[in-house]
């Protein structure tokens, strides 16, 4: 086990303020360019990322932490950003998004000790047992999977461009 | 073709920046994980990036503007940053590199004009003919394939720690 709570708010906060810094100012050519059809394109990833502020990570901890094993986590919907209204701009998300995991790393810290709880364990609909430990780990790398998917989604846009590099440059293998 | 000059700099001027703020000040356990033997941890990606600054682009894009397709590009060695020595701190790293990719910019804005220089052709050693604005385009993609990489040997730390959600993360999928 590498998790440390410690560490892992580490990547935590900086995230938002990462991702409002590469993005900011972008041309709508790289925010809104996507990997085809049915593909999210970099603001659908941010709304994403909101969401689960929302909806998934610290709902979760919370019920993991009152209910334990006795009830599923309630399900959520991990398209429903999809139906949001477009009516904040690109630059006020960036920002949504860093409001509201401040706030939830504060939740956090508030509610968990590391020292007493990382090993509390509640009941996924699909996955049966988890621990809290867990849930925060998928926290942190949820962060890192959808970085990396921004930057690929971005990359894509250039596949034809780098001509030969193309053999040169993993972000362009088939996956 | 979508490149264009104007949003290739973008790019290009984010980049160090960003992965400024997002390393800066992270733990040494975040900062010297690898993938296994044999590949990079952050910190060596960085050492690359700053090397291929000193070495790769501009230094090519000077001699294919010079040389057109009369001779191959010199080689280069993309590993020679795994020579250097530790001397410098990695926050001093993270600085040099936006340093040295601002003056690059600045040298790319003065020598290329994209109206006309973007079809120019070079000879590469290993690829043949190949044009300015393939060379210019896979600087972008470099740049964002070593953030997917960054992301992806951090992600790599908590692998086992995510337990069951490692099916929903795509950034854990074998590669």
């Amino acid at each position: 086990m590498q998790f440390r709570m410690e560490e892992a708010i580490e990547v935590l906060e900086r995230t938002p303020a990462t991702l409002g810094h590469f993005l900011s100012g972008l041309s709508e050519g790289w925010l809104l360019c996507n990997e085809g059809e049915g593909t999210w394109n970099v603001t659908e990833v941010i709304e994403h990322l909101i969401e689960a502020e929302r909806t998934n990570w610290i709902p979760r901890l919370e019920f993991l932490l009152q209910e334990g094993e006795s009830k599923p986590f309630p399900p959520f919907d991990r398209y429903s950003h999809l139906n949001a209204g477009p009516e904040r701009s690109f630059g006020q998300k960036l920002l949504d998004f860093q409001t509201i995991r401040s706030h939830n790393i504060a939740l956090l810290k508030q509610q968990v000790d590391p020292d007493r709880d990382l090993e509390r364990t509640g009941l996924h609909p699909a996955f049966g047992i988890v621990k809290l430990r867990e849930l925060l780990s998928t926290w942190v790398i949820h962060d890192l999977t959808h970085t990396a998917q921004i930057v690929r989604v971005m990359a894509e846009r250039y596949r034809t461009d780098v001509g030969p590099w193309t053999a040169y440059l993993g972000i362009l293998k088939p996956r």
